[in-house]
C-alpha cells in the first residue's frame, strides 16, 4: 500500500460532508491521502502526537479543517514544520467568521495556510500545488485540470447564451 | 511562601499591561497567584504541562489572556478540568472580535468562561467568585467590594451633578 | 428533596430547546437543579429577588440564557457574587452576536462567564467544573467524562476511515 | 425651583463628555434636566428606584448613555412606562456596535427609543419632540430650530463655494 | 370616524407581515392609526406630502418600517417635529443590519427612535408610551399591559418547570 | 442583428438566477445585450480580451456579478475605460459581505459602480441612466418608468388599507 | 463661464477634506463642476430642488458624499434620472459600513453607483467614465491617465527594488 | 547572482512597511527573493505577465501583499500553478476585513494561502515550509527557529516573572 503524502484531519465527522472535497480531488491527482477525525479539545494528545510524527510517516502536507473557536490547524501547526492548509467549516452562528478568525489570524511565528469558508477543494489544490512546486509531472497535471476547468466555464457561457436567447 | 490558587498565563509579554488587571484585584484580595508567558503555539510543549499539572500545584482556576487566534485559552482547558477564564485581547486588526470568537465559540465538551475584550479585571472577580462559591469569607468580602464599588458611583453621581450646576 | 446546587434561568420559555442542554448534562453528573423562566425585562422584580435569593437557598452557580439584548444575565450578577455564567441565544437576527456582545461585555466590575452562542452544554460543564473546584471527586467524574469524550472521537475517526476506504 | 421633565442618566462619569450634548440641547430649549450617574450593576438598586419614582417626581422622559453591555436604558425600561431614549456610547472595542446591540435589541415588551452612537444631542431632540407632542409652542420652538440648522447649512455651502473658487 | 393619532408607513406591501405587529398592539390599545405604504425613493413627494401634513392633520407620532437601505424613517423625519419612530426591518442579506445602521446612524439635528430589527410591536408599544406622557389613563392602561406580560412569563415558568420533571 | 450596448459578464451560470434580472429590465427598454458566463480565475485570458475588445466592439457600459471573493468587476475594469457596474451576488457564506468588499473597495484609480448584493435590477437601470446621459428619449423612458413604479407603489397602498380595514 | 457637467453635493462642509479629491480630478481633466453643501435631514427642501433641477442646468453626473446614516444620494436619485454616485464617508464609529450599507442597499427601482469609502477620486473617475460614454476625445484622454498611472506604479517598483537592494 | 526562489509583490509601496517583514525572514534564511510593486489594476498586464513567467524564471512560491479590494493575490494565482500566498493588508477602513474576505475567498479551482492580516512574518515562513516540503536541510532550519522562538518565549516569561515580584 502507498504511502500518503497529504494528512486531512477534521474536529469531528460532522466536518466530513465538507472535508470530502478535499479527499476526492487528491484522488482524482492519484495522490494518497489519509483521512483522520482528530479534535484539538477533545483528543489533544492524540492531535499533537499526530502532528509530531507526520513528517517521519512521509506525510509533505496537511490540511485540517475546524468550525467554530477551530483550532485544530492552529494546534497541528504548533508541533510540524510541514505546511499546514487550513479549513474554516461554517457552523450555525456567524456563517464561519469565527472559524476564519481563529484560523487565519495565527501569530507570527506559526502560519497556517487558510482558504475559504468550507473551501475544501481549494485546500486539496494547494496541497497539490505545494506537492508539485518539486514535481514537474503534478505541475502539468495541475495545468490540464485548469484548462479543463476554462472548458466547462467555456459550456456555461454556452448554455446561458441559448438560456438568453429563449427568454 | 504561600502556594498560588490563581495560575495567570499570557501568550505574550505584550498582553501584560492588559493581564495585570488580573493580578492586582486577585493580590487586593490576598489571593496569591502565579503569572506566566507561555505561547499555545511557540511553546505549545509548556502549556500543555502547565495545564496537565496545574491542579496537582493546587492551582485552583485558570486565567488565560490571548489576542488574534488567541489558541491559549482553550488549549489549556483541554488539558485541565480545571475552570479556565479566557480574556480576548484587542489587537490591531479587528477590535479583539478575532480574539473574543476564537475563545468564546469552543465546540461542546470543553468550556472556557469568557470575559469582555481586555477584560482582565473582571477575569480576576469572576475567579474570586469561584474560589468564593466554597469560601464564605471570600464571599463576604467580595459583597464589601460590590459596596465600595457602589460607592464610588456615587461620588461619581455627586461630582457630574456639581458640573452641571456650572454649566 | 435534594436542593438544588446549580439554578437555570431563561428570559423565555422559546430558550429551553437550547437551554435543556445544561439541564442534561447536570442531571448526568447528578446535580440538582432548579429551572426558571424569569424575564429581566418582563418580570425584572422577580428577576432581582431570585438572584439576591439564591446563595441562601443554596445554589452555587448559576446559567442563564438569554437572546437579543440579552441583560438577563448581566442583571442577575449585579444582585449576586455567585459566578453567572451566560449563554447567547441565537435569534432570528444578527446570528446571537448582539446576545454574545451583551452578555459578554460586561462593565469592569460585574463578570460574566460567558459561553459560545448555544453553548448551554458548556455552561453545564462549567458549572460542574466550578463545583468541583472544591470538590475531588466531581473532579475524578469530569476527567472520566473527557476520557469517555475521547472514546467517542476515536469512533468518528474509524467510521470515517471506513467510509473512506469505500470512496 | 423648577421641577425637570427630562431624567439623564449614565452608568458612568466617564460617558458625560458625550451625555452633556443631550443636557445643552435641553437647556438651549429652557426645558429642566436631572442629571445622574447610575450603573446599573454597580449600583443596581438605585438604577430600579430611580426608574419607578420618575414618574412620580414629574419626570416625563428619560435619557440613558451606556457603553459595552450597555444593559442600563433597558433595566429602566423595565421598572417605567415612561419613554427610554437609549444613547450607546463607542468604547474600545467594536466601535460602539456591542453597545447599539444591547440597547437596541429589546425583547417584545419593552422598548427603548435608539438613537446613533454617541448620538445624546439627537436623544435631546427627541426627548423634545416627545414633549412637544402634547406642547404646541415647543413644537413652534423646535421648527424654528429646524430653520436655524438650515441656515446654518446655507452659510456651510457659501464657505465652500468659496474654498472652491480658490482651488 | 375617529382621527388617527398614528401613522403607520412602510416602504412596500411586503414589509406589512413585520409592521402590522404594530398595528395590533395600537388597535389593543383602542388608539386609531392609519397605515400606508408609501416609499421614500418610488413615491418621494407623497413620502414628503405625508410628513408635512401629518401634523395638521391630527397625527401625534409616526412609525415607518423599511429594510435595505430603509431611508423612510429619515427622509420623514426631515420633514416633522414629530417623533418618527424607526423599525429597521430584515431583508434577505446583512440579516438587517444594513436597515439598522440606515435608520439609527442618524446625523445630529434629526432623531429618529430606532427599535428591534423586525420589532414592530416595540415601536407601537413605543408610541403608546409617547401618547400616554400626556395622558395619565393611557399610562395606566400600559401598566395593567406590563402586569399581563408578567403573569405570561409566571405561566411559562410552570410550563417549563413541568417539563423539567419528566425529563 | 442589432450591436448591444451593454455587456452583462458572470463568473458563473449559479449567477444567472440573480443576473437575469439585469438582461430583463434592459430588454424591457430595447437595449440589445450580450451575456456572457466569463471566470476572472478559470478563465482569465477570455476576461481580459473581453474588457479589451468591448469598446470597440461598441459596447458602452459592462455588468458584472460575482460572489465570493468577487474580482471580476475589477479585473474588467482594469482593462476598459468603459464603465463597470458591479453586483455582489450572496454565496452562503456572509451574506455577500464578501463580495460587496472585494467590488466597492477599489484602489484609487480604478473605479466599479457598485450596486446591492444581488442588485442586479438595479444594475440595469444604472446601465440605462448611463445612456440615458446622452439620449433624451431614453431619459424619458426612465421618468415613465419612474411613475410606472410611483403606480405600483400606490396600489399596494390601496391594497393595505383595504386589510386593515379586515382587522 | 462654461456651464458644470458634473454637481458634486455633500451633507456637511466636514466631508470636503474627501470630497475635494472628486473635485480635483474632474478639474484636471476640464470638467466643470459645481459643488455645494446640502443635506437630505437639515435641507431637505434644497436636496429635492437641486435634484429636479439639476438635468434642466445641463448636469450629466450627480456625486454625492454622505457618512453615518448617508441617505443623500439615494435622496437625490429618488428625485432624478442623472447617474447618482455616491461616496460613503468614514465617520467616528463602524468605519464607514454603516454609510456603506445606507448608499449601497438602494431598493430594487432606484440605483446609486456606489465607490469606496472614501473614495472621492473614484467617484470622480467614474462621473468621467461616464461621460466619455459618449465621447472619444474624453475615453482617449481617461486612457492616457490611465498610462501615467502605470509609469507611477513602475517607478515606485524600481523605488522598492533599490531599498531592497539596501536591506 | 543566485536565481530567487520567492517572488514577492505588493499593490503598493506604501504597503512596503509591512511586506518588508516577509522580506527579512526569508532573507535570514538565506532563501533568494524578488521584490516587485505591481498593481492588479494600474498595471495589470504586467501583473499577468509576472505570474505567467514566475515558473519560468525558477520562482516557486509567489507572496503577494494588497489592501482593500485586494485582487492582486488572486489575479497572480489565476495564471499559475505555483503557490500563492496571500497577505491582507490593514488600511484605513475595515480594519483589513475587506482585504482578507478578496483575498481568502477564492472561489473553487484557484486557492490563494491566506494568512493574517498585516501578516508578512508568517507569509515568508510558510514560503519557507513549503520550500523545505522537499528539502531537508530548511526543515532542520526551520526546527531551530522554532526553538529559539521558544527561547525568546522563556526569557519573556523570566521578565514578566520578575516584574510581577515588584509589584
Amino acid at each position: 500500500m502507498a504511502k500518503p503524502l497529504v494528512g486531512i484531519i477534521m474536529g469531528s465527522d460532522s466536518d466530513f460532508p465538507v472535508m470530502k472535497d478535499a479527499v476526492k480531488i487528491l484522488k482524482d491527482f492519484h495522490i494518497d491521502v489519509e483521512v483522520s477525525v482528530i479534535s484539538a479539545h477533545r483528543t489533544p494528545d492524540k492531535a499533537i502526537e499526530y502532528a509530531k510524527e507526520a513528517e517521519n510517516r512521509g506525510i509533505r502536507v496537511l490540511i485540517a479543517g475546524a468550525g467554530k473557536a477551530a483550532h485544530l490547524p492552529g494546534v497541528l501547526a504548533a508541533f510540524t514544520v510541514l505546511p499546514v492548509i487550513g479549513v474554516p467549516i461554517k457552523s450555525s452562528a456567524f456563517d464561519g467568521l469565527d472559524a476564519l478568525f481563529s484560523i487565519v489570524q495565527m501569530p507570527p511565528g506559526i502560519p497556517v495556510a487558510t482558504v475559504a469558508v468550507d473551501g475544501a477543494k481549494n485546500a486539496g489544490l494547494l496541497a497539490l500545488e505545494i506537492l508539485a512546486a518539486a514535481d514537474d509531472t503534478l505541475k502539468k497535471k495541475l495545468k490540464e485540470y485548469r484548462n479543463k476547468m476554462a472548458q466547462e466555464v467555456e459550456e456555461k457561457d454556452k448554455k446561458i447564451k441559448n438560456e438568453i436567447e429563449k427568454l
